[in-house]
């Protein structure tokens, strides 16, 4: 497997940085996820004051978790690094956050206790119910605020900061004008501009064009869906299929999608409800969402239009639509458990599953097509993606990037939220609006961006970033060797031997114990750990002196047993000889 | 992460397996890389005479390898099961090879040692020198025979197998009509029919639906297409764009595709040629490939016209094309390497690379798209699946299916070749033709299908699938055990302790060694290690006795570690005690 080689990231990085022009202020962005990042979004909005870095002051937009790439084994959760931010927690003055997705509001909970818990959350009514939630499981406690699009703009120290209403694939999601003594940055995170949102809740256009009557440095946009040209379908366009799909069943209707997307679950008991039917909740974060939506006015849906997964059984199969947790097959789900036969709820013939979802997520992509398969073979007709129109992405195409460029005449743009190659897309649409390169601003990994009030920009300061990542308890514990060896374990197992000696007179006390797991079956292999057995003992005969070089000999046992190990079997385990002096 | 399950196939599997109608001749087709599987493809027809048998005739269709589950750590092939035909192996006539694909011809070279090398396999030309290739490299000898449009019908015992020219992604494909005395079985394996074909060498519609002219009692048919409507599109409709990329690029240009897609680097030589571009072919795969289909008149290509890789520099960079073996991001294949910078080829600034190619192979997707990123990162444009169309499917669509069942008008249908979700979409397909339930037939992953002489079938006979994994050298040596042992040290990596005890005194003689990988970095928790080796001290004083019991000690020391490493670090890591009596 490839991993993503963030070094290659690097390019040109400077011997020495360049601190800023004397006398003059500047806006420094970083990006503590890194640039070129779907997920993890963290960004760092540094006002440095005539030069001086170490007066700056400090807003925070978005505080996500990432999804590990698939080689980092065992890894539930990647967060941003805050290392840049430890000598500066006191100039913090906000964390801002744009919408309710874990990848902008999931590393809250672990790391306002690294910042600080009094550095005040502001955060659109779902997204602080969200935040809320989750932090009540770990016992952090915040300093929320909500704010929505009738707030007046915010002031923080240097900052301005102005909400304003988009659309996306989650209720209540903003973009951020952030006004600088320098000028005004333009925080453009996820986003599409749907004309005819399912909630009525249209982008405020007029806003973003009062915006760009100022003067707008920088652009900082979601470019994820920039190599789609055009414009993104509408909510609406699925809502035909969907409701089609739901309406024309004759037994029992799951659906699934990302816990979040409040408007689909609205959808879908919408549609259910026309037809009769209760809605059953299937899984802790589709159920946590809605009632989160519920509480708040996002979803209708009353007390008595819901039937507990226990009550079930006492109703007829075409009364009732199961919305349930676990579209992307994460194994805890309830959906996976439901494909294993591990839930309570047993899918059967006559079943229809409907996943109302994307069926591209990176690592994710067998595990939907495997669990479509398996729910076939249940006998439950499913459908999903390839074959209907039953989602649409939450991101603008080109053409909602170009109109959000026209109205705001931002004088740099930087893109985020993409991949490399949707920054590249997003750089050509802006070169088709006549942006030249030197107005593409495109930092490395670990660039900071940092504008100055004289017009021009730079990307010579570089920040340290590395992978933070969350395993079991652990936050960053999990380094490159332990990821490492757990690639090694898993490709060909362990082959451990055990050496007992006498140090002064060199001899082996006993014959050699071998403990090995995952390389071949021990029991169906007596033949060749016998012959292993004779090797070591032959190698440590050479190799052992009077008195012994225990670190030598070692050496030179682990050696041999991974040559005779490749010769033998073509296979490469971890060998790991242990001698111990008794 | 979800793996098949594949138990979950068996349904109504019988207590006792019926025999034969007493006799009745009847035909079994038996599918020993198991049936809703879309590759290891190897097809049993099996004539059984008047009802025993023990003097079954066998015919084998294809013998290809499949692709490991993403969970199979390590496991580079899987082959199918051939324990079936253990004590057939000289009722078996020969194995009659459609296509030169990996997962209708890899595992030749694995089976035929194991089945007989005498037994003759029949091959089209380009498939043929495929296996030939690859026999070579291992020194297996083989009996083979190249067939083509223009052979007569076979005649091997009781069966006629009579080949049909189709199109597909790979020249030289055929279908078999395999006549049997009671009636003709169609074995229509991967396909479709392009109209346009780039070769000019279109699909036999003649003798198919000569074929169809006959008893057809059953289409086996690939069915992967088959959830896609209409008509696929002809290689040709991309040809435009695919031109159009090649002829336009101002530097070097580098195009990636299955490497055995001929006509696919047919047109690549041909456009570059047309603009004056002379062939770079890196990458094993690839330069065996269209070194073959060269030596057997598929592809012209002369030898002024190739550039060695070490001749590279002695060309201006808009003079080359680059063939490029590894479009999935294999780790080993060509282009892996470039994308890491350790190949002697360096991608940069200027540069093009095409993907003409699929996007979507279960566990590659991600390995793909990290490649474009970091090919982008890199300054190479990158023309990809996602914004152009530079790649068709080899499989037919709902269309194709429909024109080939009104040629053969057969009474059963079969769908193969697919998961079951495209089985499903198949069979839907079919009813819109007419087919009743009764006449689409759905084994279990590991039923027979018998055709009796009165008309009917059942699907009553189960054999034995179990997976053989090839690993390093090994063939279906890696077992369930193996494989459960990768996956716990991937997780969460392995902790072991040695401890040493008089067994006599039940006292430990030394304190106890740590050997820990993949767990937690043991450098920076010496702290948890000394409080590990304290609590196991304890347990195991409170576990020994005199004289000891070790297996008890052991169990107790094993369980209680597990638990205060759980409670300590939220991970489960392997937990490996050694007890060693010295």
């Amino acid at each position: 497997m490839l991993k993503k080689q963030n070094s290659n990231f690097i390019k040109n990085a400077p011997n020495q940085v360049r601190e800023y022009i004397s006398g003059h202020d500047s806006v420094r962005i970083s990006s503590l996820g890194g640039f070129g990042d779907v997920t993890q979004n963290m960004f760092v909005y540094e006002f440095i004051p005539n030069g001086d870095a170490s007066k700056s002051q400090i807003i925070i937009v978005d505080c996500g978790v990432g999804f590990p790439e698939e080689d980092a084994f065992g890894v539930d959760l990647q967060i941003p690094d805050t290392h840049y931010l430890q000598d500066k927690k006191d100039r913090i003055l906000g964390i801002f956050i744009t919408h309710g997705h874990e990848d902008h509001i999931g590393a809250v909970r672990f790391i306002l206790p690294i910042l600080g818990q009094n550095i005040p959350v502001f955060a659109p009514k779902l997204a602080a119910a969200f935040i809320e939630a989750r932090l009540s499981e770990v016992q952090v406690r915040a300093n929320l605020q909500v704010y929505d699009e009738l707030t007046p703009p915010i002031t923080k120290g240097p900052f301005i900061i102005d909400p304003i209403r988009v659309t996306h694939s989650i209720p209540d999601t903003f973009h951020f004008a952030i006004n600088t003594p320098i000028g005004i940055f333009y925080h453009g995170s996820d986003f599409k501009f749907d004309l005819f949102p399912l909630d009525g809740k249209g982008a405020d256009y007029q806003k973003i064009a009062r915006v760009g009557q100022g003067k707008v440095i920088a652009l900082m946009s979601d470019s994820l869906g920039s190599d789609h040209e055009g414009f993104s379908p509408s909510e609406s366009s699925i809502a035909e299929n969907f409701k089609h799909e739901i309406v024309s069943a004759k037994g029992r209707v799951f659906v699934t999608s990302i816990s979040s997307n409040i408007v689909r679950w609205t959808q879908a008991i919408e549609y259910a409800k026309s037809v009769g039917r209760k809605v059953v909740i299937v899984g802790f974060s589709v159920d946590r969402a809605i009632k989160i939506a519920k509480d708040l006015g996002y979803l209708t849906l009353n007390d008595t239009d819901i039937v507990p997964v226990e009550r079930v059984k006492n109703f007829n199969e075409n009364k009732l639509i199961f919305l349930v947790a676990g579209f992307a097959g994460q194994p805890d789900s309830a959906l996976s458990k439901m494909v294993m036969g591990k839930h309570k709820i047993k899918v059967k013939s006559g079943d229809k599953v409907i996943f109302s979802s994307p069926d591209y997520i990176p690592g994710t992509t067998s595990n939907i097509y495997n669990m479509i398969d398996t729910l076939s073979k249940m006998g439950a007709e499913v459908v999903y993606g390839e074959k209907e129109e039953l989602h649409v992405s939450g991101h603008g195409y080109q053409k909602e990037h170009a109109l959000l460029i026209n109205l705001l005449k931002p004088k740099f743009l930087l893109p985020i939220g993409g991949n490399y190659r949707h920054i590249k897309s997003y750089q050509q649409m802006a070169k088709k609006l006549g942006y030249t390169d030197d107005q593409l601003v495109l930092p490395d990994f670990d660039s900071s961006v940092t504008f100055h009030n004289n017009g021009t920009y730079d990307t010579n300061y570089h920040i340290s970033i590395r992978k933070v990542l969350i395993d079991g308890f652990g936050v960053g514990d999990v380094g490159t060797t332990v990821l490492r060896d757990r690639k090694l374990l898993a490709e060909d197992g362990m082959f451990s031997v055990v050496l007992l000696m006498n140090k002064e007179s060199g001899e082996m006390v006993k014959p050699p114990v071998i403990l090995s797991r995952g390389f071949v079956f021990m029991k169906e292999n007596t033949e060749l750990m016998d012959f292993l057995k004779v090797e070591i003992t032959n190698k440590f005969k050479q190799a052992t002196s009077s008195p012994a070089n225990m670190d030598f000999i070692r050496e030179e046992v682990q050696a041999y047993v991974e040559e005779i190990i490749y010769k033998k079997t073509g296979r490469q385990p971890m060998v790991l000889p242990l001698v111990i002096e008794v």
